[in-house]
């Protein structure tokens, strides 16, 4: 276990960690004690009806949520929904290599075992279930590996998904994107700091951190955002200042493992698995009113690759978010993102399901 | 000096090494016997007015050229023109980090100066003008840094340059790519057996060479090509196969120093640096039939960033070359490819100029 700061609710505000139990995992092994990180906004109702499910992306929190995408002016409405924000296994708030102690103990670091986006699903299914009552959800909705989630989801609990709204994701992982994650992954283990996954601490790995935040400049925005200077609206003065004080201090006071323990879920994520390969036959099996939302201008989860997959999923809709920051259009800097995300969740949320 | 076998004419044919003498650097410092590798097709004509002039690009030499682009089916005919392909310094065959010796004995290795893509062109002309008495280019064509230095050619002597075909690349290198090629630097750099530039043998930094190769992966190819697979068009059976068979080897022969001068240049690459930024001002100096060729597919010299520069040359023309394989469709591979360059260069050569 690892003493990390950043994973604290000083820096991500107030959650709840809640305890599922043993979780077996898909590829074998398991977690004794899962333990998930867990914000609500709103209230449930009687009923139990009322809910939205939001998993997390590669890196981010329910943070990124409370901040930008949940409140009373928005389509996310803490008074209208009981919204669920659930951390994935793996971000440093649930269960994560770094954190791994008390029944986890003996699976920390680089032992911990290969967690796959089917199994934050059948804990995220297993939370709502049995801590909150929760057997019907109004939507699941969430970004990049969010989007994995929700369409894991869709396919593995139709009866329980009434909408799904997939953000800049697919439902199977691409090849290039694949490569793209591999790339990110030998920025962190080529480090010497790494040490196999057994440093004392993220500040070993800075360097690979920062090469690993290096990539992301090239792959998590668009060409048109680096010529356009976007980044000038968050008050950066060169695109170097930029990198220095936000690409780079977002990633390198994460923990290694953590970030790799995601990334190899990010690259596996294949609802096809449930049927044989048969992607086809696992987006039909969505019955939820879907809207798929890629970002115009992503550069690893492009419009033409979400397309192809909505195309297979009954009665869906293609919904593209125009916005030249690309993949990283997620954070919500651009002023006309969030009014787009509202405007189709909105109109997804008001769709008899 | 650093004995690489792979910069020999085992591996890339026959060549001249022709002297220039002394090259004074734009960045300051000189090369004091500067050698560029060349290699001549065809022959050159009494008036001295049938030539082709071919820059390389980032990793490749003139044999790409000959083995593709050059041949009497070609638009790029050796029995109607004289075509002269120049190895750019840093090129591994031309004066190069790994190979300065003799009167540039001083400057080897870490210590060798920063070039620009200016340098090179200057150096180009002073070779065809002293060693050929070439005064007119009937074109200059190239890829990539080849296109650079096309641009920077047809900025600089507008006089010479009847017709010009940059393709696959910029007149000034966009932040974007900035950023691309600094992270392929740094895979390489970050190898603690690169020890600042001074190893002994490329072999040292194999490790970072192909984490190199790995962001090529990334970003040379498109996203499509890998989920198309189009790599089992060249007989391997998976992507790794084609990632450790194909790309990695490449790379990896090459000497890591050379990697990275060609990369700085490539990096800074702008003919606005003639006209005090004013990058409209310098293509408003091209007096050359131009046709601008982006790749389709390229995904850091997008068809969007070429057209903004196409759109400031009088006269230019726009001619996409359809190809899923992006960047590095330069390699040929497609059957596809070849036609439309030579459709292009073709028409391009019939007009009048």
């Amino acid at each position: 276990m690892i003493d990390n700061p950043y994973y604290t609710p000083e820096f991500h505000g107030d959650y709840e960690l809640i305890s599922i139990g043993r979780l077996d995992l898909e590829e074998g092994g398991s977690i004794p004690d899962c333990r998930l990180a867990v914000a609500t906004f709103g209230t449930l109702n009687d009923a139990k009806d009322n809910a939205i499910l939001i998993p997390t992306w590669y890196s981010g929190t329910h943070q990124i949520f409370r901040d930008v995408y949940i409140g009373p002016d928005h389509a996310l409405n803490p008074d209208e929904y009981f919204i669920v924000v659930i951390d994935q296994i793996g971000s440093g708030l649930s269960t994560s290599p770094h954190n791994a102690d008390g029944a986890n103990a003996g699976i920390a670091m680089s032992k911990f075992p290969h967690v796959r986006i089917g199994d934050d699903v059948v804990a995220q299914e297993r939370l709502l279930r049995e801590h909150f009552e929760i057997e019907t959800l109004q939507l699941v909705v969430g970004g990049s590996m969010g989007a994995q989630q929700t369409y894991e989801w869709a396919v593995r609990f139709p009866d329980k998904v009434k909408r799904a709204a997939p953000i800049a994701g697919t439902a199977q992982n691409t090849p290039h994107d694949f490569l793209f994650t591999k790339a990110l992954n030998e920025a962190i283990t080529s480090d010497p700091g790494f040490n196999g996954g057994e440093y004392s601490s993220n500040a070993d790995v800075v360097g690979g951190l920062r090469r690993h935040a290096g990539i992301w400049a090239v792959m998590g925005f668009s060409t048109e955002f680096w010529k356009k200077e976007v980044w000038r609206a968050l008050e950066f003065d060169s695109k170097e200042a930029f990198l220095e004080g936000f690409l780079e201090p977002y990633f390198t006071v994460m923990d290694p493992n953590d970030l790799l323990c995601m990334a190899w879920k990010w690259q596996r994520g294949d609802v096809a698995r449930r049927t044989g390969g048969d992607l086809a036959a696992a987006l039909g099996r969505i019955t939820a009113t879907t809207f798929v939302m890629p970002i115009s201008e992503d550069m690893f989860f492009p419009v033409r690759d979400c397309r192809t997959e909505q195309e297979m999923i009954k009665g869906s809709e293609l919904r593209v978010i125009d916005d030249v920051l690309g993949h990283l259009g997620l954070f919500g800097v651009a002023p006309t993102y969030m009014p787009q995300i509202d405007q189709h969740l909105g109109e997804l949320l008001a769709r008899p399901a």
